[in-house]
């Protein structure tokens, strides 16, 4: 890679080192102005992994790894065409009511809150389809602040906290009567918007005061694609948007359809309830109305809406950046009570990135409370077990972060890939140990995956260079070794010997030995291995 | 007026029939799409102060007020070109330190809190320069939450609700070490922005650790006439900003500049410490780092930096989606601990507005405490109690509440004009009839003004009409009586008794006359008349 070829303003703003970024933050230490006018890249030394530059004038060194130059090379850049931060239709999955096939995106609450995997669905349907649905929510008040809670703040307005959905005496607002409401979006008047809503049904008894939702960014594609001109003008009118009761005057102008800098439709406000008076020319009036009129018009059309009913416990999440919701009208005479409350996008947005940040752990946790705990092939101790112990016993060495994670994760391949442990022990090599490394390198680097990529192997060669180390096996493991080749040839015992991880892998198989003991039965949990592991994930 | 010239979309959409807007709340009751796609104007009948108009074909009904009609008619629209909801330039006073010419915007704590008119005035600098400073806050811990409860409500993020900026041992943001900060503003990588921040200083006994502040829009709109190009590449660029902690993972993309749909520069977004990288072609990099370094640079001219030391006591409240700011370095030994928080401008800008409706009210209030407090010319009672018992006689005599309010303000043009109440005893018309009935058309209309405006003629006229009512003047009423023409002639009794008003004002000049009682202590005060004069206001 030709590194005087990239922009050296941008090279330079991505240096990572201790001068340039808090190590202890990962923020920049320097601003844009804090480099030199004449910037470039002087010598540059490639090594396996990264390059180093000397920059001139001012002799700086920056390391970049090799992986982050090739996934950043902007000769690869397309000029903003990803989906970047994913709010835009670029980062959606649209969709018409035919589309979901009557499958609305939902999660029971207590599954929801036990298992980050259902954690990460429900939260990438909000993000991905504009909504999800919680079912089984504990049907007491200000409950719906504690599911905002699960992945953001509530964002407090004029409504405060909460506000509570249901027929009122003197309503501020048409949502406190029994009126159908139109599909709209909520606090058009307000910028920023709240770009999420929580509805959660505590009671609804009454007849009709169903619910609808509309997905507004599939309605503006369409929008764009049959009247385009319509398109236009309602990404370009400012719209004069109004909210006023006795303590309280809001306004924001802001068009029908935003789109982003690329044109991409990033935000959609849809509510006549409060548009005041445009003051424009006769001719964008009559622009503007024409186009007003053709949306609104498509946002009705039956194949968009997507109807449902919210039952007691339910609790609906969803985009109001992004989807108008509705209700039919209800006899004010029948109970229905919901409580709703605002919160943020990028609260969400940054609670599902964590979440799989840690998906691997988690997923690993999964594996050690589940199959794991079933019974290690023809052995007394069940395969979490075994794998508990012989981390332990690594730890107890002394070994390095990266070789007691090998330990604790040595046995995986087992659970992976179309040859199971069963085969192994009918007399098919699963290569347990090659599958096992495989997976694992999703997530791990060498340091760990090789080691257990090599413990078969180290059996093997064991049993080649030590002759009373076959004494040392246990009878499934003697079983086993004849399937995965037995002792090694001298030949593949020099291969072996030039492995780069090859002294590890012998360590790691000597714990695997003696990790089979069924009078230990103390050994740190998974969780006690948690943190060692989250240091060595990519 | 010629209605059927007028979009007919545009006037339907705001006809304000019960119909048409619910009464209790005033939200439009219909959709765009209810209304009929041949719409027009059918008969129109003009009245003095209105017209209606009968819609083709459904026949629906509209009444228009002309001086709505004159505010709103879109002849007079100018394609958007106002400030709108003022959160563009357009809505801003622009500076450079010089303009404020070492003057901040300030105000003291107390004085904020008691008085409207200072709340106003701190509140309208926010919105229009994007800062003020509040003096005496008092220094205890979570105060700032309670100065963003005056004029909106906190936005909790991941800091908090509210956070500590001072030195912390393992700092996950470079603001809490000691480290100089340049010119930003505050979690670009977070959407919505919080669009305000406070600043509450407890302690500032650090040497160093100075405040300083740019006008981001002032320093946008230089680029634009310096370097057109930069602007719009800095308008059109996604920058990808980040955050990441252990808990955390936000990411936004947005341009350095936004603009809004007319070309108005509406947010600034400048904070290196958080760009990532920017994954776009060769040419479009290097054009992006030209124009980020040139804004950069920019920024950093000492003429745009205003610069002061935040004291203990002393709270900064600025708009964080305009305004940059920064800090000196201070020694981390020295104890300098702020609290901030974040809050949003469309809050603040509601409530200014509700304080802009009661203003008002404020004022009349104010006028009943301070002068109307002191003595009335030659009377044994204060203006001030001759005002309440003539509105106590009005309300006893169960009159309408226009003429209750004409009772209790028809002496306030004693306060205004340049010919004062002391010029009318020292023989000089005052005309405070006139100037007050003037003064009060600002906010009332004629059935207020009206009667105020008559009650001198009034005495007049009884005394021309009564021969008894001349001996129930007080003695500075006859001596005045004089200055003001004395019983009016038979031409002028035939013109006031042709005065629409004229029945009202002389009900209110015989109250006049009796509210000079000065056994009558226990007249109701001002503050019982508010709701009564809030729903007259115009």
């Amino acid at each position: 890679m030709d590194l005087t070829r990239l922009p050296a303003a941008w090279l330079r703003d991505n240096c990572r080192c201790a001068q340039c970024r808090d190590p202890r933050n990962g923020q920049k230490l320097f601003q844009i102005t804090d480099l030199p006018t004449d910037l470039a890249v002087g010598e540059v030394r490639a090594g396996e992994a990264a390059f180093e530059v000397e920059w001139l004038p001012d002799g700086h060194r920056s390391v970049y790894g090799t992986r982050w130059l090739a996934s950043a090379d902007p000769a690869e850049g397309d000029g903003g065409g990803d989906s970047g931060d994913g709010r835009t239709e670029a980062g959606k999955q649209l969709w018409c009511a035919a589309d979901l096939d009557g499958r609305l995106p939902e999660a029971g609450w207590e599954a929801y809150l036990a298992d980050p995997a259902e954690r990460i669905r429900v939260l990438e349907s909000v993000q991905r389809l504009g909504f999800a649905l919680l079912r089984d929510v504990p049907r007491t008040e200000r409950q719906v602040l504690a599911v905002a809670g699960t992945f953001g703040h509530v964002r407090e307005t004029n409504y405060g906290t909460l506000f509570d959905v249901r027929v009122e005496a003197d309503p501020n607002n048409l949502a406190f009567t029994g009126a159908a409401i139109a599909p709209h979006t909520d606090n058009p008047y307000r910028d920023p918007v709240p770009t999420l809503q929580l509805l959660h049904c505590l009671t609804n008894a009454a007849v009709g005061g169903d619910s609808g939702l509309v997905d507004g960014f599939a309605a503006a594609s369409l929008l764009r694609a049959e009247d385009p001109a319509a398109f236009e003008v309602l990404t370009r009118t400012l719209v004069p948007f109004r909210f006023d009761d006795a303590r309280t005057a809001l306004r924001a102008d802001r068009p029908l359809i935003e789109v982003d800098a690329l044109g991409r439709i990033r935000e959609v406000r849809f509510n006549n309830r409060s548009i005041g008076t445009l003051r424009l020319s006769r001719e964008a009036l009559d622009s503007f109305y024409r186009a007003y009129r053709a949306f609104g018009e498509l946002l009705l059309r039956a194949e968009l809406r997507l109807d449902f009913r919210l039952g007691p416990g339910d609790c609906l999440v969803f985009d109001n950046t992004r989807l108008l919701h509705a209700r039919t009208a209800f006899a004010e005479s029948g109970e229905r009570h919901l409580q709703g409350c605002y919160a943020d996008l990028d609260g969400l947005a940054s609670t599902l990135a964590v979440l799989r940040r840690e998906r691997p752990l988690d997923e690993l946790a999964a594996l050690f409370d589940g199959a794991g705990a079933e019974q290690y092939l023809g052995e007394d101790v069940t395969q979490a077990q075994h794998m508990l112990q012989a981390a332990s016993l690594a730890e107890a060495a002394g070994a390095a972060p990266a070789l007691v994670a090998a330990a604790l994760l040595h046995d995986v391949g087992h659970f992976h890939g179309a040859v199971t442990g069963a085969d192994l022990m009918a007399g098919t090599d699963n290569r347990h140990s090659h599958t096992g490394a495989e997976w694992l390198a999703r997530w791990f680097g060498p340091e760990v995956t090789e080691p257990v990529r090599l413990h078969v192997a180290a059996k093997r060669y064991l049993c080649a260079v030590e002759p009373e180390y076959f004494g040392r096996l246990s009878e499934a493991s003697v079983h086993t070794l004849r399937v995965q080749g037995g002792p090694m040839s001298q030949s593949e015992v020099r291969a072996f010997e030039a492995e780069a991880f090859g002294a590890e892998a012998v360590r790691l198989r000597r714990w695997d030995e003696g990790a089979k003991d069924v009078r230990v039965s103390a050994a740190a949990d998974f969780a006690h291995y948690r943190p060692l592991l989250a240091g060595l994930l990519r």
